[in-house]
């Protein structure tokens, strides 16, 4: 028997009617190129993005058709993320530091044939535009710099004025495609997940609860993550459906904390190297930047020296967040439980550098290499799995398979983990990225976590190269706070072997000024493997 | 295009799989009638409702079978909230207070032939299986009190007892039907809904949100509503999808202040009159109940001199509601918004005796007499009509009618509302229960609000009675302060003249020692009128 409640279908438009109904004079906030701050509210951004929808509709848009954004984090990617949605068509956010044939490829594959363009990308879209040659590509333009072409685009404020403000979406199935994102291809090629109407609303239901990033109506967010990462992990959605105000930094992140004194940002999020390579600054200027009080960290291990200094010093509570591309992106967020609130802080600390428990929807369990299932006791190491109504079930265009999902219907992280009895996940190392020495395996994410508390170690990355007597040997890769003792190799040493087997002690150390990283703040080892092959 | 994400079903069941999985440690306590708690924890529980699932599924059940409970706010009524929607089966909690023809009437309807009984409505279960002869009755025995006929029952504890303490749930689709409940019958006969795993699942996502219960791993909280009534409000299930501990009051609300101070309840909720009855307690010992930080308040309009109390003496923040058992219930909650936190305490108190916004999810609007939507200007007064997943469709076994739904599929509420701009609803009055006076209306609301802000009022109740010469009048009742001036009766009246058109006084006020209330604890009009008609 059915129940008779209604079935009105959870689509994105709902999230914009909310936060334009019931929280229209909250405001957009950002950050142009030239410094100033533009600003609009929700009621202004709602008639935008009925007129871009009227707009784009009126190119001759079929229903499903994949439209590209290759956008920085501005208003009208906002609008964007709102207005393809609601004609029924899919967002496409390209990821703008893919190289050129990565781009090319996934451009193809996706079949996009509009495109909306920043003009400071505008350089790099002429390469993609000549191998591609997509029918329609309209400019966004909050420089007014010259580039060549210009006349090729049509003009995004051109293109929307004078169309009628009022739309009304028809997407009936909440199960129809609504967004298109690409991995970002740390393993392997990028690969396409195609989100519905139904788990990008979920997710932004999930996301907003009070232990999840907890967003309530008096809060400001500022996601760091660009808007082509995981849909900016669902924050310009999550954000308007609590009513919030949303902050978005442009192009440019070597102002955020200037934009968090003048719009007074309460909570944001990003990767642990943004927050690293601002915490000088967070620092000394501490009074001014005290309406910030939560920032929400993924994408990688947020190191446990860093999440001392945000919650000692700055009064910051930090939420330490997992998820992937293929999890809309999230899957397990650390908050302490009420029954930690007697351990001592060291305890504390090594709970929150753990990536937490499953959020509300989320299934997960760990998977050793014959298929059964681990137990929860903080020490059997397995593959994560997980289930959700905003996981993927196959990859974009291609048929699922055994080596991304179980039999029955488990996606396969390809992360390593352990899960203690309390449902906190710690992820060891990806599958790929465990050294293999002498048929014994070695966790980089162990010895980098050990190293990383070192008082002087900044930052601290482990990577297997190939040996001929073992297989493979572990290299530590150092960034060195200042005036380190001379004898740090060797301290370092110790330091290990108090918690690890020798043979888990890194051949080499070697020390370097930055550590390189991937387009969206991960740790780029391949770039570093390469620098330390050829050196 | 479809997505390609998980289309694994929203089910009851995996919030009892979320809670043990991680929450596993925290405990249901529930208030025995011989005054001791009981515990255990959401393992513990999982088990049982395993048990229970086995065990109430060997007694033949046919998939959507109508299972009935006849059990106070225990640990075995919430066994029966997870096992019955686990196998399939519809539970149907029976509201102990209706009267016995209502409770015949409404069991027939629903085809119960199994129903569950608290021992202590044995003698009023007697009668109905008199009328109705249920198949199987299963007796909840917490007192051991002698019952007539215990031997035609089968006991709750040897009934689960060596059944299989595992139980997989096969609901594969989460428009099935889960649990049937009547409204209160207010207005007109009582009507059954017919909840969906998705509708209770995604209210349960909905009412978690940070600004709406927003409870936490840290809570500890109390349904004092009955669990018969709109599944607790969802309390059952929110709570533990948050991972809070559950406190249930069994069937003595009597000692609830000792039980906040006993198991540490940090959130409750309940009607207006529960709170006004326990106000003087819990200000006598005030520091005694200092982990009450928050209470959610709903079925009625809570006085504004209510909430002074609660937010101002006893630092207790009050979360004003608004919800129907069609809508599972929730479907608005007051807040102050970040805009208001300039204004007076007198304004601020005004906003929150409003009924508050829609929760995410929720879509309202007003409408007038000829169905043209009304603006929102604070001042226009329509019928609140809404939408949502978790709002009925239509009536158990009956067909959609234009009386409750509108032809585009609103819910139409029955409650004149205004709206203001920003969101906020007033509820003026129900449809049926304004007072037409010489062809003019007067909101027995309005004047009840205005009554109950004068300090020596306590209570005020307006109700109208019919009038030859102007078809209805008004007449207050009113419960008053110690020590009232002795002409009360003209001061009332200019207090009321201040607001208010002449024609709206009321030409009687009546002093009373208590207002009656009905089983759910609100306003018993219907009593009031037969006690004033017949006096």
């Amino acid at each position: 028997m059915f129940g008779s409640m209604m079935n009105t279908p959870m689509t994105i438009g709902q999230i914009l009617d909310h936060a334009s109904n019931i929280h229209g004079d909250k405001h957009v906030h950002t950050l142009l190129p030239n410094g100033k701050i533009h600003r609009y509210n929700y009621t202004t951004l709602q008639r935008r993005v009925n007129q871009l929808s009227n707009a784009t509709k009126s190119l001759g848009i079929n229903p499903s058709d994949r439209i590209a954004t290759f956008v920085s984090n501005t208003f009208q990617h906002l609008e964007l993320y709102y207005a393809i949605p609601n004609i029924g068509a899919i967002i496409h956010p390209l990821n703008v530091q893919l190289s050129p044939k990565q781009l090319e490829k996934i451009v193809k594959e996706a079949e996009n044939n509009i495109i909306f363009v920043d003009n400071i990308y505008a350089d790099q879209f002429a390469h993609l535009q000549n191998e591609i040659g997509f029918r329609h590509a309209i400019l966004i333009d909050n420089t007014n710099q010259k580039i060549n072409n210009k006349d090729s685009f049509l003009k995004y404020e051109q293109f929307i004025s004078e169309k009628d403000c009022d739309y009304s979406t028809g997407i009936q199935d909440e199960n129809c495609a609504m967004a298109l994102c690409y991995t970002s291809g740390t393993n392997g090629e990028p690969k396409g997940v195609l989100y519905t109407h139904r788990s990008m609303y979920l997710h932004t239901m999930a996301v907003n609860h009070a232990d999840v990033f907890g967003l309530t109506e008096s809060d400001v967010v500022m996601p760091l993550v660009p808007m082509y990462h995981v849909m900016a992990w669902g924050l310009p959605y999550a954000t308007m459906l609590s009513g919030a105000e949303l902050v978005l930094h442009g192009t440019n992140r070597e102002q955020i904390v200037n934009l968090i004194c003048e719009t007074g940002v309460t909570v944001a999020a990003g990767v642990p190297t943004v927050w690293k390579k601002h915490l000088p600054e967070m620092i000394s200027r501490k009074h001014e930047i005290n309406t910030l009080n939560k920032i929400i960290v993924g994408g990688e291990t947020m190191p446990i020296s860093l999440i001392e200094v945000f919650e000692k010093e700055l009064g910051i509570e930090v939420r330490h967040a997992w998820g992937m591309t293929e999890m809309s992106p999230t899957g397990t967020l650390c908050r302490l439980r009420k029954a930690h609130e007697k351990h001592s802080d060291e305890e504390k600390l090594k709970i929150k550098a753990m990536q937490g428990r499953p959020i509300p929807g989320v299934q997960i369990r760990l998977m050793n290499g014959t298929q059964n299932i681990l137990p929860w006791n903080g020490i059997s190491v397995g593959e994560l799995q997980v289930r959700s109504p905003w996981t993927v079930s196959s990859y974009y265009n291609t048929e699922p398979s055994l080596e991304h999902f179980t039999e029955d219907g488990w996606l396969r992280t390809g992360d390593l983990a352990t899960i203690n009895s309390e449902g906190y996940v710690q992820i060891v190392d990806r599958m790929k990225s465990l050294i293999r020495s002498g048929g014994e395996s070695i966790s980089t994410v162990q010895l980098e976590t050990c190293l990383s508390i070192h008082p002087q170690v900044i930052e601290a990355v482990v990577i297997g190269v190939p040996n001929d007597q073992w297989g493979e040997r572990p290299i530590a890769v150092i960034v060195l706070a200042n005036n380190t003792d001379e004898n740090i190799t060797e301290i370092l040493k110790q330091h290990l072997a108090n918690e690890f087997p020798n043979f888990w002690i890194p051949d080499r150390f070697v020390y370097v000024d930055e550590i390189p990283k991937t387009s969206v703040g991960k740790t780029d080892k391949q770039a570093i493997i390469r620098r330390i092959l050829t050196s």
